[in-house]
């Protein structure tokens, strides 16, 4: 059902780097067209667009305005689901908000020896684009997920962008923007919604930074669009790694490895234990269990592909895997999770203890379930209320404090050969000793 | 010397597009390029990163390591500076980092009503590269500028990347890595530096994130190893935008002006005043100090280019098309400052009275100089402890307390078509209601 591989084996090294090899710059071909369809957007705002999503998404309309969806039909379909769905989506959108609430961000302020004040201003950013991916799945969830955080920081306005191949709208996608509260809405997707975004087209406005996971086409055109407009995170297949010490329910482990496989075919599911007798129990309650899953071809496909069981020594060893792989999610299914916690440097989210399944992570828990995938964990970080703010320095040099910063100034600009520098800072300097 | 706008002209808007226009994404050649040598040297290491540099830097050495810079050589280059040069790189590290070290860094944990604890843990990268230009200009400050951050961050280990075009050293720039504290130091530039840090060569480590300012070459290929590392933002030229009110003296405002503009032929300086007299009074100081300095020749050449004058009614125009050019230097030149700072939502570092010349934020002020440029102000931050720290969510469910969240999982879930995250969430509640 999937590979297992044991760390004191003489290739383990090898067959970990194999496993987890993932091409992260998207296919030349995949680039070149990214680039072509911004290229076309760019240079015809809404006729490209027009053209682009009725070749791309089969969807044919005469004006670029009926691709915008109206808030009050984002009402009308939040009123349309039935009332427990409602609330459902609600609830979860009360514990997102919350939970970003919580988020510090606030700038700060010293003031120096010398009476000079430094600091730093931190401020939302204008208008934010929230790509929400449509057609083969639909995720009202990936809503709230980048709306909420935007909403938190203040962000003024916040346009979402979904495809709807062949006009297949998703009600619950529809809704979730309603309670998340998009001011616009536009059913196109793919590198020309991105480019619509990125460069603004007669109907779209442009933003100032381009939010949301999507396939290879969207981050081919991230990639591109990135430097006129912010871009948060090129997104890979979505990984989980569980360590577990064999005190959680062997088909609890089942059940979250699936979780995780059901995603697409490159989803990574991997458990690491160092019992392997606990990992053939795992493995037994996956054979019961995938039956009873509607996605149980694709789970035992990206299973066969990139899945694995690891037994390891112990689980020192465990953690040294898991900050190897920096997985996006990673489970502390351990009888003592805090114990091992600060062994851990490299994961987008952690979920400690074995009641807390991943699963709560990409619903309801309340941190964004937008991460960074195939190893990015190791510098980049869920998506936050941060991501939609920016930081300014503010300089406020006091007269009697400017000679310090001056003298500095003059001496390093001289270094720099920079002669215009070092007079900006002289020429002040000069006065305030003719005044002192 | 420099074109005069003024905004109740009727072609105002459009002048001052045309002025602002930048092509952010770099030339298709050179993109190519740049693509060819990070394939060179992720396929071939050192071998290509040899070749390349003996090519590019005309540095023509047997074996990789000894492009590398020991840190006794380092050392040798600080202790060979006269000594009043080693005070002001210590003194104007020491600002920086104390600067530095008073940014917010902490996470947070709350605690929900349900007993389920939940959080962000922030944490220092391991091991980060720091591009530092060199050849035509050799910068200490950005040295001190990029790696005290990174430093005051926690950052494991700091590579410092540096051209040495036909072998020429800045002592100053070595200098400055010893003062900083730099771990490792390179002589290779270009994208074949940014290839080496990204993927690694047999002498060069392979890092987490590349930040750092740089020509066309070095932002096309961080645009393209963006994904397997992190990077900060592609740079683009230098910009001020100062609003003056008359209060500061006009040779002030024409060095101001001029240390903008003596960067690079691209770099852009302008002046917004609701006193067209005033301009006057600062043109013609500019006329007369422009012979004293000695980039004379490529001030006039920017300044021509891109640089301008606007006239404007009043302060709070003004304070519109600064937030409409969202400028990397904001010089506040304005009796009361304070009563504006409000107004301006985007710029990347502002300097606040008169006495605050940009220059100070150059070298000594302690903020960082590496500022967002070409308007990304709009959503990007100056360079920050944060830069080099990620979030990671922490997820605590407790036994108690997870029951709320699994419903409002199983019933998104359901909503989504994602019967294995169900699943996942379901045998969990099953489990805790059959215990209670």
């Amino acid at each position: 059902m999937l590979r297992r591989l044991d760390s004191a084996d003489a290739g383990f090294d090898a067959a970990l780097d194999e496993l987890l090899a993932w091409e992260a710059r998207e296919a030349d071909a995949v680039a070149q067209e990214a680039a072509r369809i911004i290229d076309e957007v760019r240079a015809e705002g809404d006729a490209a667009l027009l053209r682009l999503t009725a070749r791309l998404d089969g969807v044919r309309v005469q004006c670029a305005a009926e691709l915008e969806v109206a808030a009050s039909e984002l009402e009308r379909s939040f009123a349309a689901l039935p009332g427990d769905d409602r609330r459902v989506l609600q609830a979860a959108a009360a514990r997102i908000r919350r939970y970003h609430e919580h988020e510090p961000t606030g700038g700060f302020e010293m003031r120096d020896e010398f009476g000079n004040r430094l600091g730093q201003r931190v401020t939302p950013l204008d208008r934010v684009g929230v790509y929400i991916p449509g057609g083969q799945a639909a995720y009202p969830s990936t809503v709230l997920m980048t709306v909420l955080p935007a909403r938190v920081a203040g962000v003024r306005e916040v346009v979402a962008v979904t495809p709807t191949p062949d006009g297949r709208q998703s009600q619950h996608v529809l809704a979730a923007m309603h309670v998340a509260g998009v001011d616009r809405a536009f059913a196109v997707g793919g590198a020309q919604a991105v480019a619509a975004l990125a460069y603004g087209t007669e109907t779209v406005p442009k933003v100032d930074k381009v939010v949301g996971p999507g396939g290879a086409f969207v981050a081919a055109a991230k990639r591109l669009v990135f430097g006129p407009v912010g871009i948060d995170l090129i997104a890979g297949p979505s990984e989980i790694l569980i360590i577990a010490d064999g005190s959680a329910p062997p088909h609890w482990m089942a059940l979250d490895l699936f979780s995780q496989a059901e995603h697409d075919a490159d989803a990574q599911a991997l458990l690491v234990a160092p019992d392997a007798d606990y990992l053939d129990r795992v493995e037994a309650e996956m054979r019961r269990l995938l039956p009873t899953l509607s996605r149980a071809e694709l789970i035992r496909e990206s299973l066969a592909a990139r899945g694995a069981m690891i037994a390891v020594n112990d689980l020192a060893e465990a953690c040294e895997i898991a900050d190897r792989v920096a997985p996006e999610h990673l489970q502390l299914s351990l009888r003592e999770p805090d114990a091992w916690l600060d062994s851990i440097r490299h994961a987008g989210a952690i979920f400690v203890g074995s009641w807390s399944a991943e699963v709560l992570g990409d619903y309801s828990a309340g941190p964004s379930h937008v991460l960074p995938t195939f190893g990015t964990a190791r510098y980049a970080s869920v998506l936050s209320v941060a991501d939609f703010q920016k930081r300014s320095s503010i300089v406020r040099a006091h007269r009697n404090g400017m000679p310090e910063l001056g003298r500095l100034a003059v001496k390093l600009a001289e270094a720099e050969g920079l002669t215009a520098h070092a007079a900006a800072a002289a020429v002040r300097l000069r006065e305030h000793n003719a005044a002192v």
